[in-house]
């Protein structure tokens, strides 16, 4: 990385590009939202794992990271929570991408041509109505939304698509069927930007800011409570709490927090005090603006 | 289902076969978890989506339906939350099931010979170890788990096996190579065993009782502690709380709750009341014996 100079303000922006990690093929999900987040410009470090990707991170591989922790339908993506306990990076900004479906195919075939419809199981179980009402079209899963795109523009079959994101396919020199073909349009996923500690975090007037935390507490009735006191008493308003059995240990449970407001403000540095005095484990993952 | 005449105890028991409904084909770990909680001897409804499992038990097609909830790497599955509350089901049991994988192949083919192994992307990414150590395999995406040995079954390959539990081997007459073969024994999923309103639950005095309850609340500062409060000051344990963000209504938040205890007990009662004063949505799911 770009040295900064004593006194002299390191900008990110300036210098060679950024590189970014993320889990899966060029064009997956998740690399809307590294565009959502950072813009066109960056280079991307496509991973096979999730580990993978904080650990490039970790390592100074790549200088942000990217990966998603909480969808509408199927939930908080828990590994990647044991992944930012583990690896110690901050949060440094969130997004939410919706999950909308393109189906894709190579430049030259026509839609009426189509007989089998490549994806990943998941996505392809998210257009039922789609193929309810094309059936004709055969579903034939495969690992990757993206990866699909890709191995499409290798193997050129003339009665073949697949279904991804829609900057698929311009990654890959596709042609855009039909957008939005998914069921349901209330699918989100929400992501964060990962960089490693001390990275400098912009203060501007206008954002409202968001703080994401992890701790643990002995299960005796009452726990959560008095851990929830440390917010409630000082009128901040937590916008995500969950809970998570922790196996082997009977009784106890992580417990995954967002609040609004800054971790190093007054008030909030108060209720982590607070908090501290409860709570078996602490963790504050990282203060970010919270995505419009 | 067989009737009960006045006065006299349905057994479900006795009579004809119970049928339950769930998701994947015949062989998922779903069946796994209704084999833990019926035993071997029930009918078994396979169904396409989660919607179908709950559908054909409100409408009287079937007699019980199991659907899991949450899984300790991949969080709560949010649509069967939705389903419940929809439906208007009551939830009669719980079990966790633990997510072994399991190599299978078609009776006579050795392990020396296998050259691809089909199955759910998401089980091919939870045996990365064992294919690490088993170059000479290609992972092969396939639709279902259990799905992938009904495929072999009837296809025959002499150079493939498949990744499915345990039970899939049996119940399709194919032969296991190789248990456990997961990277991560921890892998565990809930089930819920679903019955219509008014199913009997026997009380009995061993157990341990549980109770599942949703409820909403306006994100106002606190609103969640308020909410807690029913709980905490009755020194009743919660077991679960997560919050969900309702897409479209923001700073509105549906929670998710467990507490060990009866619905119908004296003290739950009143905190149940004391709950709805503070809530603007409650649905109690069900009462059922905690998982052991």
């Amino acid at each position: 990385m770009q040295s900064a100079g004593p006194g002299q303000r390191y900008n990110p922006d300036v210098g060679r590009r950024r590189t970014v990690s993320f889990q899966g093929e060029k064009g997956a999900f998740s690399q809307v939202a590294v565009q959502q987040l950072l813009g066109p410009e960056v280079e991307v470090r496509p991973c096979q794992r999730f580990e993978e990707v904080f650990r490039a991170l970790a390592d100074g591989d790549v200088d942000a990271a990217v990966v998603p922790i909480e969808n509408t339908l199927h939930g908080s993506v828990h590994e990647n929570y044991d992944h930012l306990v583990n690896f110690e990076l901050q949060i440094h900004a969130e997004t939410n991408v919706r999950i909308s479906h393109t189906l894709i195919a190579c430049p030259g075939v026509p839609f009426r041509k189509l007989r089998r419809v490549f994806s990943h199981p998941v996505a392809l179980n998210q257009c039922v109505t789609f193929f309810r009402e094309n059936p004709q079209l055969e579903r034939v899963p495969f690992y990757d939304t993206a990866g699909s795109v890709k191995m499409l523009m290798e193997e050129k079959p003339a009665d073949a698509a697949a279904i991804a994101s829609a900057i698929a396919a311009d990654l890959y020199g596709a042609k855009t069927l039909k957008r939005g073909i998914e069921d349901d349009p209330s699918n989100f996923t929400r992501f964060f930007l990962l960089k490693r500690p001390g990275s400098r975090q912009t203060r501007t007037g206008e954002v409202q800011w968001k703080t994401s935390l992890v701790f643990q507490t002995r299960n005796v009735p009452g726990a959560l409570f008095r851990c929830l006191s440390a917010f409630a008493l000082r009128d901040i308003s937590c916008t995500k709490i969950e809970s998570r059995p922790l196996r082997g240990k009977p009784w106890e449970y992580w417990f995954y927090l967002d609040f609004l407001g800054r971790a190093d403000d007054e008030i909030p540095q108060k209720a982590l005090g607070h908090l501290s005095e409860m709570a078996d484990f602490l963790r504050v993952l990282g203060t970010y603006p919270k995505a419009v």
